[in-house]
């Protein structure tokens, strides 16, 4: 089978994107994802959508945004599973390519988040979790999130500043990112200080929702070489599942998924979690990213909060983790979050992240949850 | 590349289905499914949810059914492509299997129609239309198909009566279906007498929205060979694209999309519309059947009036047309839709229809539309 490379990417800026529709949100990662790789409409043969569609007013997106970027008649499909929708729009893509079905393929994850009001937007992402048993008692995301926390807390000794941590990190990282939602730094008084969402989860423990979107253009190893000479590799290609109702979860201190898929993933690309020099995880709450760390191998269970203590998920540490500012202070645009997770590695690979930029970054990772933990996908990537 | 295969077949019972939540639907067509292909979950390596998120109260289906299917922890997605979201699932599947990445895939079309209010539903089908400029103006689905048979009537002098032709044909097979929402046979005066919907489609010009779901087992070539003696190769898988807007395209007598899509499966598959014994065609409304005869070359354009009336679409005809009852009589559960009619097509092709076999049906076509022709996919079906 034919390996699958990464030939141009594209990232639009998120936040509150009143200047733009979903389409033309597309469009912006699109271009810019085009005239990176070098290469003109006529060289694709199909383009896929990462997004959760319940989120906008135009219906059936794909066609849409086919249409608006001049894809047409070519085929297009979306794909849904919540948070992780731009992962799952990336592997249908791989599996086209690797099954020699296409050859270049646009993967576009896009969102806006703001055309529905708050209480709609609320609404729908309750309804994520179990809607039977859980989701009626109150379990939002932050709740879910807040269970894992305390879990985790009471378990390992997790310190409740180590989880600000984490936010105070992305946001270091995303004051230097032009595409993210919030580009300016924190401190833990401040965090500290905000508002109580679900205890222990305060305000700066919660990413923001934004608009957004991001593209990447694959190839077949063939043409990616001829198209480019700085061609990332997608060298693994992982998706686990795991139950929506936490009742029947192993345990609240991680999620099964992640570890699942990470294992696929590294035993697909023939390295372990030690070969991993940049990662981009889904810290949807600061805690997301704490089990992250232990979940994918980077320390060992009930060790992420020490790990970032250590400043070990810092440029410079053990495994730099999510130096685009993450979810956290980037913004997450859901069906686009995958897709852009892979931009950013990518650019990594490739030296191209300025002061972002770790160094003798050979081989990234990307870790892209879907609702609680009922899907992971995990990508290995590597630079030649 | 590895052929794909057929193994199993199940289908449920199209209609109001009160009696049942949507992951509830699915496992009734998965459990006829697998005891088709006599195999156990074991044996499969992935599952994929064809179905329209938004009319679910239930967020992330993908997920809330593989769980319920007891299929946690497989990789598992959703695709929506509107009407043909059972078509997409059909596709990335089949992909997935080409590549080498699954072996055996469970493919899912389950839709829920009937959870949301009619006005609720309503409003969410005239945002499949281009809402920008199209749908504020009021260009349903019925308005628009509305337009193509004005406008077929007009160029080529086709009949209000060939319309109805087709509902009555559907309504005559569906009532031999004991999956069909509506089990009963029609008349010329009884069709001409119902309510005005879109001049000149009146009701029984338009299929009915239903509850329902489809499944499908797919292998790759030796896996499929193992375990089944009666296997149907997917030969040809296309899809294509048009625009949403009726304003950009070429002429308002066809989908481009599906004489796109239908070249390309022809050619995949090595044959041509002549070899065609059985097929499954995107009736949503009467006159889509008509234009579905001309777009897949089983007639000349401008022909298809003439086609019903001759009968070549009925059993013993030229090409038999949608003998399960077709999306007028059987319902369309949106997401089910591409799902049911390779089902249909497959059991046709293993010799398993009943009264409603087809004779020497070697080769067989299924046509599923999304949208108004946004998106057409043409799959080509073979018994060895």
């Amino acid at each position: 089978m034919t390996k699958v490379g990464i030939i141009g990417i594209g990232h639009g800026v998120f936040g509150r994107r009143s200047d733009a529709t979903v389409q033309e949100l597309a469009f912006e990662a699109f271009r810019s994802a085009m005239k990176d790789a070098g290469i003109g409409r006529e060289d694709l043969d199909a383009s896929v959508i990462g997004s959760v569609p319940e989120y906008h007013k135009q219906r059936s997106l794909a066609g849409v945004v086919q249409e608006y970027l001049g894809l047409t008649p070519l085929p297009t499909w979306l794909t849904e599973v919540a948070c992780a929708s731009g992962s799952a729009a990336m592997r249908t893509a791989w599996m086209g390519i690797k099954a020699g079905v296409h050859n270049v393929v646009a993967v576009i994850g896009c969102q806006k988040m703001t055309e529905l009001a708050t209480p709609e937007i609320l609404a729908l992402m309750g309804r994520v979790g179990e809607v039977q048993w859980e989701s009626v008692f109150g379990t939002t995301f932050p709740a879910y999130y807040a269970l894992f926390a305390q879990r985790h807390m009471h378990e390992f000794g997790t310190k409740r500043e180590q989880l600000l941590e984490v936010a105070i990190k992305n946001h270091f990282y995303g004051a230097k990112n032009p595409c993210a939602l919030f580009q300016k730094e924190i401190t833990m008084e401040k965090a500290l200080g905000s508002d109580d969402v679900a205890l222990p989860l305060q305000v700066y423990d919660c990413c923001a929702n934004a608009d957004g979107a991001a593209c990447v253009i694959l190839a077949a190893e063939d043409r990616a070489k001829e198209l480019s000479d700085k061609v990332v590799w997608l060298d693994g290609m992982a998706c686990a599942t795991a139950s929506m109702s936490v009742l029947r979860r192993p345990n609240l201190v991680g999620l099964p998924s992640a570890e699942q898929a990470a294992a696929e993933a590294y035993e697909m690309a023939g390295i372990s979690a030690a070969d991993i020099k940049v990662a981009e995880v889904h810290d949807c709450f600061t805690i997301a990213e704490i089990m992250a760390y232990e979940d994918l191998g980077f320390c060992k269970r009930g060790e992420g909060g020490k790990f970032i203590s250590e400043r070990q998920s810092y440029i410079g540490g053990k495994v730099p983790v999510n130096v685009d500012g993450g979810l956290k202070s980037k913004g997450h645009p859901i069906g686009a979050t995958g897709v852009s997770m892979t931009v950013e590695i990518a650019k990594q690979l490739r030296g191209e992240a300025g002061e972002r930029q770790v160094k003798d970054a050979g081989v990234g990772l990307t870790h892209n949850v879907g609702g609680i933990g009922q899907y992971c996908f995990v990508q290995v990537l590597r630079r030649d």
